[in-house]
């Protein structure tokens, strides 16, 4: 087991521990951080620059040209570039984030400027008189620039008027699009709240955005309360179909777990959710369908076809989301049954459809949802690639979280790295991938995904290597940690069967990548970049992907993590109308690709589940 | 007591008893119906013709020429011009009624086509295929003529899967300007219910309205029940200031009103409230801030100022009103704290907006509001001119209602005709202008408004009048009824203090009319036509209004009755999109002029008062 690392990153003091040699980059991206690196990791944009300010700081000529004499001096170095090599604190700056860059851009990029579709105007007005009978409501539109076209709700009429006079006429109407929400008392201009959700389908994130700025004030995660109901999305639509009630479980389960992420958002600044204008959420299909409270039942049997495509705004609190009492909630568009607004965000976030080149956006959750394509033309699919990367299905699998091995190099043994710098409990999906590439690399593991026992293997593997592969009752397995080593005093290892479900899993996602370049009629060559998305992608180490072909086999710099971009996108439509005008461009854009009962995809599917040669 | 006939007006079968020699016109505006007169009466226009089934049947060959020799064999005469001698039984055709002609001009004239704001779409959809993948949503919307930008709510994404597949794909979609409301199982184009309210400070009206015609299927209505908490919209907003709960009370009161008024008028039908998609109201200021549970609490206070004045589209079940559950209700937009959406009505109903010619419209409710103007600019004001036509604060006063002597003619001696049939109880306000204008003729009453008795009485005046000439504690009085001849055994008689609440209730309107005129830096005969609105504007005398000064001095013929003016408007807005639009345009098309603290209308008001030379 090689020696690990502390590495805390900065300002949000989030800590992982990390094998020697680790890119900061890659412990960045385990951190939860996404940082931006458009050139692939090659050290030649020098957008990833972050700032070491306890460690070894390592030196670099090239990066010093690179970064410039000054930001060096001060520590600064290349995340890419730069290989822990100590326990280290690293502050990350803004302008090195992915999305943070993005929102910042105002003006040059139309798309990201900070309009939100909240937005506030401090307005100060004579009190009526005999010569001016104008009613309160008037009185109120005719201060606000274009305000004649507003809508006033009933439930601000009802209050307007006692706001107008407790404040001398001095308030501040707060809008959503073309509706005035409410009528505060004074000027309450500083303060505009919003929040954006990624709604996964195992994680749900959400995130405090100031949306005067676009700046994430907090995050903060849980895990999906309806995996209680199964972990994938058919058996929570299953369960709606099954139970009278199902489907008000469900939504309540979603809807609790927001109202808790909110609640925790808003704690440490000490005030009220109800300070929270508008959410925008991004999940797939049929969570989206399950937090509107609308049955998904028809997903689940073919032609597999969803309620609603469109955004949904709603009023928060007609679905039980406790923000301001006329806070909206803006539910991402889908695309079709199995291509949500998750990945409509991915494809915001990541401006794919604002390029000229082609890209391929990869986001692997409990799906495997894929994009291709450019300004010009979209396709998209879905493939049941199922919960194998998030552990679920495998004999020691489980979520990348305290006690997860997480990273596996093979030498003349076995080192691996576990989060926390615990004793190991099981595997997470990086790990897994990484298990797979090296055994394949050593020849543990044949090309057809068999683990090869006694004379079968080859001549050459380490006498170490060679006495971890065993059997139990099932077949042959091969064996991480003893178990002396493990937390559960349990031996950990991985099943024949283990890797025939990756073997699945990642088959679907490269037979999936392979049907969208035949729909387009591509080349792999010709993808200018793929994009992965996701909280798994944000881990998975692109040689050891390629290696098992879960990845296609394009250089690895034109592999880009783009992290939460479900999230990212989220936040998009939450800042900047034109963001959230171009997701209902995007849902009609992206044509979907039904893969259920393609020939063509069962061909690529059954060449994708064997493992390329091994060439590095 | 002159005879009495009872004349039965079909197809509604309504009863009503009049004296011997009523004008047919007259009877019929008397049974609340609304015949279109606009020769002012003079038997050239040929509009009000109806036929006569039973009874008496006068001949004239001038009639014979105006209506054709066909329709006046079948008993067709002109309402007014032919007298009541004998019961009668009279059918009021469609084409005869002022507001049902006015909504059956389709096409020719674009505000009263009827073009709802609800309509229907049949649809007829192929279900899903794997090929043709669209959701439920798209797949309504796409079958919709320009679906695509309507929006569905969340309400109907919970339903719309189930609908389309039990009914095959075959659904009726029901549409609320830019949203589908509902989705109905099979074709249900051929149902389209609305209704349509005048809500007054007294009385509530309500009509059930086939949306695909305009045809008025019912009408009922009811005492407003706010009654209760007094009689006049001060003393209603005063109880939303001195009780907390009071608006709750007052908004509990319309809310159940109008529910009840919308059970009966489907109750005959057979059918649901819920099978109603929409409602209007027309009320004043007041009572459509209590409908909305809007606080009125400033319209009572100077500046008097309201809350909104824009219309408001709300979804009835918020407020509490019982139709189809995603129904709207659509509340007329006012002018001004005093002048309300009924006034918008009523101007929407006359069509004065769109006339070049200058008109005056006068709503005398329990306020008496008028509007002056034309297509290019109008003016409007509200005067308190108090609950006395109403019968309230009248020793004797009643409503129009069974009882109540609503007609009086002297001669030798009085004669009367009370509503129903029956021994009186009191005096409604048309019989309060008869008598006035009658004692003014025959000299009891004088020009400043005092009972004249003994000496003072003029020479000539036959004995059996100067016997009703009495006194009682508190001056003089002039008995109409002895207590032989009341129902209750009491005799009937106005006071000193009767005439001068009479005088005041006069002189305030007059007075309006007389600032509106200053304002408009206009005479009297520039008024085109007077349009005199208002339940009991139906049953005034124009004669005897104009004796007392009621009305202005004009020619009879440029008065003409509208009837339920404010009702019709409420109708028309319900029934065409084109008069919602015109609506919202004449609101802010008229400009409100404060009578409050005016010095002219201080003046016009005391010469206003007295009563002007009788020269018949």
């Amino acid at each position: 087991m090689k020696k690990s690392h502390r590495v805390v990153f900065q300002p949000e003091g989030r800590t992982v521990f990390v094998m020697d040699g680790t890119l900061v980059l890659e412990a960045a991206t385990e951190a939860g951080l996404t940082v931006d690196a458009p050139c692939g990791g090659r050290g030649v944009c020098g957008k990833c620059r972050v700032q070491i300010v306890q460690g070894d700081l390592p030196e670099s000529a090239e990066q010093k040209e690179r970064i410039g004499a000054e930001l060096y001096e001060q520590g600064y170095r290349l995340a890419c570039q730069t290989r822990i090599t100590s326990d280290m604190t690293i502050v990350v700056p803004r302008e090195s984030r992915l999305f943070e860059q993005k929102i910042l851009t105002e003006g040059a990029d139309r798309a990201t400027a900070v309009q939100p579709n909240v937005r506030k105007v401090h307005i100060e007005e004579a009190p009526p008189t005999l010569e001016d009978q104008a009613c309160d409501a008037d009185r109120l539109l005719r201060a606000i620039p274009n305000g004649e076209n507003l809508e006033a709700p009933i439930d601000l009429l009802r209050q307007v008027s006692d706001v107008l006079r407790e404040s001398s006429f001095s308030v501040t109407a707060v809008i959503n699009r073309d509706e005035i929400i409410a009528v505060e008392p004074g000027d309450t201009t500083s303060d505009l709240l919003g929040a954006a959700f990624d709604i996964g389908t195992t994680t749900v994130v959400g995130m405090l955005v100031d949306l005067r700025t676009g700046e994430r004030l907090a995050v903060a995660s849980r895990t999906n309360p309806q995996v209680q109901t199964g972990d994938d999305v058919i058996s929570r639509i299953e369960h709606t179909r099954v139970n009278a009630s199902g489907l008000r479980e469900l939504q309540s389960a979603i809807v609790g777990c927001v109202n808790d992420i909110l609640e925790e958002l808003v704690k440490e600044r000490g005030i009220s959710v109800e300070r929270i204008y508008e959410v925008t959420t991004a999940g797939n299909t049929t969570m989206t369908h399950l937090l509107l409270g609308v049955p998904p039942r028809y997903l689940a049997e073919a032609p597999y076809v969803g309620v609603f495509r469109k955004g949904c705004l709603v009023r928060a609190r007609d679905i039980g989301v406790r923000i301001h009492p006329q806070g909206k909630l803006y539910a991402l568009p889908n695309i079709a049954g199995f291509v949500g607004g998750d990945t409509v965000a991915v494809v915001l976030a990541t401006g794919m459809m604002q390029k000229d080149e082609v890209c391929l956006a990869i986001d692997v959750g409990t799906n495997g949802e894929m994009v291709l394509g450019s300004r010009e033309w979209m396709v998209s699919c879905s493939t049941a690639a199922g919960p194998a990367f998030e552990g679920a299905r495998i004999r020691f699998g489980m979520r990348a979280s305290q006690g997860a091995i997480e990273k596996i190099l093979i030498n003349d043994d076995v080192s691996y790295n576990v989060i926390g710098n615990v004793a190991p409990i099981g595997i997470c999906g990086t790990a897994l991938i990484d298990l797979l590439a090296e055994l394949r690399r050593v020849g543990v593991v044949d090309e057809t995904g068999r683990i090869l026992t006694g004379s079968d293997l080859p001549g050459g593997l380490p006498p170490r290597l060679a006495e971890r592969v065993q059997e139990d009752d099932d077949g042959p397995i091969f064996v991480l940690a003893e178990k002396e080593e493990a937390a559960n005093g349990r031996r950990i290892y991985i099943t024949q069967r283990d890797v025939r479900e990756l073997q699945l899993a990642k088959g679907a996602i490269l037979a999936g990548v392979m049907t969208l370049l035949k729909e387009a009629n591509m080349e792999l060559d010709d993808i200018h970049e793929i994009l992965l998305a996701g909280a798994f992608g944000n881990f998975i180490r692109r040689k050891m992907a390629k290696r098992i072909g879960f990845l296609p086999q394009i250089p690895s710099e034109r592999i880009r993590f783009v992290g939460n971009a479900a999230g990212a996108g989220a936040r998009l439509a939450l800042v900047s109308r034109a963001c959230r005008d171009e997701a209902e461009r995007i849902s009609r854009h992206v044509k979907y690709i039904e893969l259920a009962g393609r020939p063509d995809f069962q061909i690529f599917f059954g060449e994708a589940m064997m493992f390329p040669e091994v060439v590095e």
